[in-house]
């Protein structure tokens, strides 16, 4: 059971708290209460076993094919969390005695995980144990692991299992060789293994140190090394009172990191370093490097904060838990690497990047890290001749974006999925093959971190590349239509997955459309201020030639127009066509993806119901090519048959409500996309996080009730504050100038802190207005 | 806590019976209770799941290594035992709420599993559960199970989950791909995998029926299909009082299978055929079924039965318990396989073959299974080749055993072990290198195979073939010492494996003589009686040459004499100089190889102790070698210096001990070894039966108070009663004719049953006897 208001003070809606053990439901805190620092994601299992825990331990970028009829994840490294503990003979479990306190907490603020316990054996013994952790944010290798046990009613023989495990799988996938284990000085753990296909080394080292009443105690541990395991065991004699201290620093280095993946790279060097980095930082103990950390999470939270005053205090915790989340989330560290679709806390989606990052988490970091925002999309940029080897396998030119990525930009979308009812068999998965919009997806990406920050420098080496390249391949995608003298774009999957193998998917049309037309205008464009560049882009990618052809299907390229009768798009060319059913049943249930239970996808494809947001998703991309008029029929049309079965949905049609000024509907909406990971359903996070919904809660806040939009490179602030909020304030990024934004039903304040620019100018209702300093708005 | 007594009736000291649950020693039952028929091997785990739990299905043969660092192994195949099993909505689980009766049983006369609970959840609802599971001897491919629920104060909703998962591993080695997840007509699930290196197909199915109160119920499952797992949740309603059964039939195909391992396989014929044969036994439901096994199983009891009366009716039980496990452990179908040293109940030593079989499993089988033993035999045989390439990779000619066997004949022994507590590293294991004993071990198997059975078919198919070609790789391993002018044997490990590098261990040596020697012996009785057969091993082996080589230096063999001064014959040239040390700490107690935990093996290596019988083993096989003065003074200093940390250790000592008469001594070390996986020790087993200790229990029974022998061919019966025993019947089959002898400390009577020959002779204490019905000798 989840509660949110138990943070007081400086921790006011700051602290996620799990009040009462469930062990049917661990998956849950294992994984919104997941630590970690982009290098690595911890899920936070808890230090004793129970069936059903799943432990993950996840290193970005460490993809491993484990053979070549899957496809490459990431591995799921050693485990060092587990601990097991004997006290007077007895297992310490909670699903044994009696659980007189129960209280675990992940602290967003300072991202450390807390659990506080008083726990009475089956014997009647009392015991008090906190167990503290974090993953350090300043030193990204380490984590660090406290447990704390007060024999309350007795003395304590306590005994501790402890080590690293590394029989850990990926759901029964092994993507390591054994590897070496060594205890050095009788003292520091050491496992190495490396990845059995990409061959990637991992260094994982552990010490303890253990205090009696803050007195440090030696020991001699009996040392043992198994099967792919190096472990120590201790025991200690406690008296009825005092606090026995248990810490266990670890950390982990693998040969992908920058600082090893090159030509002279040797392993020797690496796990010397790494044991000395562990040696080094032991030294402090765990309050001081928990310091560390705390200073560092400090900086994040002045650059990101963002206040609500809401009636429902959630609010507030809800948008600082997606803050958080989006920075454990994020290899801010590399731009080799993406964002997975789970973040690094669990197996789901195998850590592959989708369109989840470019359009549901970029956007946060664009007007919020932009130097973050610069990495995640030079990763789509260091990935680029995958994108191009997909496109040449496929038939075509340019970049084709694989629709999921890993480490090489090579398509990795798994073929075979879920149970088939009807055939008994698995599930082919298409996305793979024809779910095609990732590709100007990303380019829109682009194009609105260009605007929004004016990063020319990032333009100049990736960003008009990838704008044109990704051009050229929508330019060799589409289809001519001999009949219709139309280029169409046939048999592919639009945002909304429910509908396989269908033509001219509007959102699909419309930013492919887009992607072109956008790399015209900045050919021409560069053609006038920098045609070195666009020789030198010729060179590479025969961008002249390709202009060419983009000039010449670009204005024949199908749109779906709104129907005359009632002004709706159709989202595909038979959507409008198929039987409609009644939804309600799926509609009520909170568990997603139900209908499968009564249909298969071949019969859900003949069936006016949609995953997800599809044509909602191209009003809020592009939104000005859209009426108002439209958008509400639109809306009226689709969101009845949406089952929000994709956790993207939610905040989209939260942000469209909000556009549409339906606040009240947009604040219901806000309020169960804020739940899809945080609210009380206790299986929804079982895989991991939902890293897009959790984009999507900061853009339903900023670019909904803060109304922020860049729209032909301008900036636009639309304040629609639900009436259940007092005063929303929020920093935002603008061509390099910090804005602080507070919003009230009564006004609008700008305030630019920096100066980058003499003045900042932006849209406020049709009027433009200028800040230099501060600007106040009356709303209303 | 374990039971003995509990069986009653029919099933008096038949049933092992666990009395009470123990969520912190699973192990133990898991291995002891293990089901299996030699083809496949299931390890007892629980129906529901508990941490620490090891669920375990082994297929004998299918080897497979998970990489090159990696030794070939038994890979874990894909569980159909797991239930998850939800009753009022609480799961069922032993611990939580309150047991109010529990009781497991083995019953290995009908080689059934039994569980038996009355379990009260934390809401006060009482449930009577019974488990029942079986792996047949008829169709060796069927796994039964049968689950019966009855609420008892309470109406109750059942909810089921229930499948075939594949995401198994040996301890994190995954050995299988993926693999094809299908569901057939909604009821039959199936689950190909394919082993990664050795690409051996597993076909496992799995059909279920329900019934309440007896008569069967339809219903429409959820189906699932998840990463390497099929399965289904079913729900039923069950009243007060009512019975619910839920019957779960299971089987398992492999292309390692005989019948499908030939150049026409086809994948789709074996998962059909496969298929088929579960619906046709489907038909029959679980009781048909297990009565099929019964009977199967009577056959066996019929011809393997030993009777014990005595004062301890655990013996009676306990000789039972090991013919059970000697039956499961033994792949008797299929003469490519070998007798792992965990049998298919564990993980332990990889499902490797030693020379655990020759010489401790395989004189039951000799004596009772003839036939099998010859399969046994014909494994060796069939692995010559990889002996021969292991003898050419080492520089020798000959056959050149691996310590450590699979399917190939290959050494598979790992090179690495448990951790160095001096250095921090894994201690490096010598055996694969330097162990060499095996070769002769197999060779002397041979010969006591032969002068049982007389089976001179097998010697000229196989027999003479492995004489020789051991005895040639023995004369080409000897080593000249110039100064001595004598062969030399340096550099290996004996019996007693805490002495490694030792030069000229004297059961090495002799057991290599007598190879030689009895090479020599049967090549000129060859000569006289089969030159053909000798002129085509020849062609083969060279054997004309070899035979010279043998002649050579069989006299020049060094063989350590006893000491004039005690006569003790020195383990090897340094034992006797080495340092004593009190051992009484490690000998005290019940964990073996506790001495590592003070010292590591270079330490270990020079102290006067030995981890199990070494001389003793030699004083066993080649008994007349040596006389009773001796054999006594080498008891009196090496008993006390040997540890026992080899299950293979205390039944060679009490079949010594009974030797020399000390019946007082020879009970309790029987009562020890019969209590080395059967006993309290709730560790022993963890990873897997003792499968030698086994096989020595029967040897103690047989060969030590039964003082069966066979002596330069010849029959030997000297019973040693020990006072606790009344009587001792037990058969044996000697050169195709079953003898059923009948031991009292009045009397010997020895039945023979058959009449393949006219009469059998035999010594009982220096007269020599002839059986051709019945004959009684009176015993003083």
């Amino acid at each position: 059971m989840l509660q949110y208001n138990l943070g007081t003070g400086e921790y006011k809606n700051w602290i996620v708290s799990e009040v009462a053990f469930n062990p049917h439901a661990l998956g849950k805190c294992e994984a919104i209460m997941a630590l970690g620092n982009g290098y690595m994601g911890l899920r936070s299992a808890t230090e004793e076993s129970y069936v059903g825990q799943v432990r993950n331990l996840f290193v970005a970028g460490t993809f491993n094919q484990f053979d070549e009829y899957e496809v490459t994840e990431l591995p799921n490294a050693p485990d060092v969390v587990e601990l097991d503990i004997w006290l007077n003979g007895e297992k310490f479990s909670l699903e044994k005695g009696k659980i007189i306190h129960y209280r675990r907490d992940l602290n967003v603020k300072d991202a450390e995980l807390v659990r506080h316990i008083i726990w009475e054996n089956t014997r009647g013994e009392q015991f008090e144990l906190t167990f503290r952790r974090f993953v350090s944010l300043k030193n990204l290798h380490l984590i660090g692991m406290k447990m704390e046990i007060r024999p309350l009613n007795c003395d304590a023989d306590v005994h501790i299992t402890s080590g690293i495990n590394g029989q850990m799988t990926n759901s029964g996938a092994q993507h390591f060789h054994e590897g070496e284990k060594r205890i050095f000085d009788k003292k520091y753990l050491q496992l190495i293994q490396t990845t059995t296909e990409s061959k990637i080394d991992f260094v994982v080292n552990a010490v303890h140190r253990y205090m009696i009443d803050g007195k440090e105690v030696e020991t001699e541990p009996r040392m043992a090394i198994d099967r792919r395991k190096v472990f120590i065991q201790v025991s200690f004699h406690v008296k009825k009172g005092e606090a026995f201290t248990f810490e266990k620093l670890a950390n982990v280095y693998t040969s992908r990191d920058k600082a090893y993946d090159h030509d002279a790279y040797s392993l020797d060097v690496m796990r010397q370093e790494a044991l000395n980095d562990l040696k080094e930082e032991a030294k402090k103990g765990y309050d001081a490097l928990f310091s560390e950390n705390v200073s560092e999470w400090k900086k994040r939270w002045e650059q990101m904060n963002i206040t609500i005053e809401s009636e429902n205090e959630f609010d507030q915790l809800a948008i600082r838990f997606a803050h958080y989340h989006l920075i454990i989330m994020t290899p801010a560290h590399d731009a080799r690497f993406g964002v997975a679709a789970k973040g690094l806390t669990g197996e789901g989606y195998k850590g592959h990047s989708f369109w989840d990052t470019e359009i549901f988490i970029l956007p946060f970091f664009t007007y919020t890290f932009p130097h973050i925002a610069r990495s995640l999309l030079e990763y789509r940029y260091n990935t680029i001749e995958g994108a191009r080897r997909k496109a040449r396998a496929n038939g075509y030119e340019g970049a084709m974006y694989p629709w999921e990525s890993a480490f090489t930009g090579d398509e990795v979308t798994p073929v075979w999925g879920a149970v088939d009812i009807v055939t008994g068999k698995a599930t082919k998965i298409w996305s793979g093959f024809i779910e095609q919009h990732i590709t100007s997806d990303i380019a829109f990406a682009v194009w609105q971190y260009y605007k929004v920050t004016g990063d020319e420098d990032f333009m100049k080496r990736c960003g008009y590349e990838m704008l044109f390249d990704t051009a050229t391949f929508w330019a060799s995608r589409l289809e001519w239509n001999e009949e219709k003298k139309q280029y169409h774009i046939n048999d592919v999957i639009g945002p909304d997955e429910y509908k396989e193998h269908v033509n001219n998917n509007a959102f699909t049309n419309y930013m492919a459309h887009w992607n072109i037309e956008t790399a015209i205008r900045y050919y021409e464009r560069l053609k006038e201020s920098d045609p070195a560049l666009l020789d030198a882009l010729h060179e590479k990618i025969g961008v002249h030639e390709a202009y060419k052809k983009w000039k010449e299907k670009v204005d024949l390229i199908y749109l779906p127009q709104p129907r005359e009768e009632d002004l709706v798009i159709p989202q595909d060319d038979t959507y409008l066509t198929k039987q409609i059913i009644d939804l309600t049943k799926y509609k009520k249930q909170t568990r997603v993806g139900t209908i499968f239970e009564d249909y298969n996808l071949e019969q859900v494809n003949n069936i006016q119901v949609s995953k997800q947001a599809d044509i909602m998703v191209l009003f809020y991309l592009l939104e000005n090519k859209f009426s108002q008029e439209v958008k509400r029929a639109n809306w009226n049309y689709y969101e009845p048959k949406t089952l929000h079965d994709s956790s993207l949905s939610l905040s989209t049609h939260c942000i469209l409500a909000s556009d549409m000024d339906d606040r009240e509907l947009a604040y219901q909406l806000f309020e169960q996309a804020s739940r899809i990971d945080l609210g009380p359903n206790m299986k929804s996070s079982d895989h991991g996080m939902h890293t897009a919904s959790i984009g999507g809660v900061w853009q339903s806040v900023v670019c909904g009730f803060g109304g922020v939009r860049m729209l032909d490179g301008k900036l636009r602030i639309h304040p629609k504050l639900p009436k259940q909020w007092r005063k929303l304030s929020f920093p935002i990024y603008w061509r390099g100038d910090r804005l602080e934004v507070t919003v009230t039903h009564e006004s609008l304040v700008v305030k630019k802190v920096t100066n980058v620019c003499d003045a900042v100018t932006f849209d406020v209702f049709g009027t433009t207005y200028e800040v230099k300093d501060e600007v106040t708005i009356p709303l209303a």
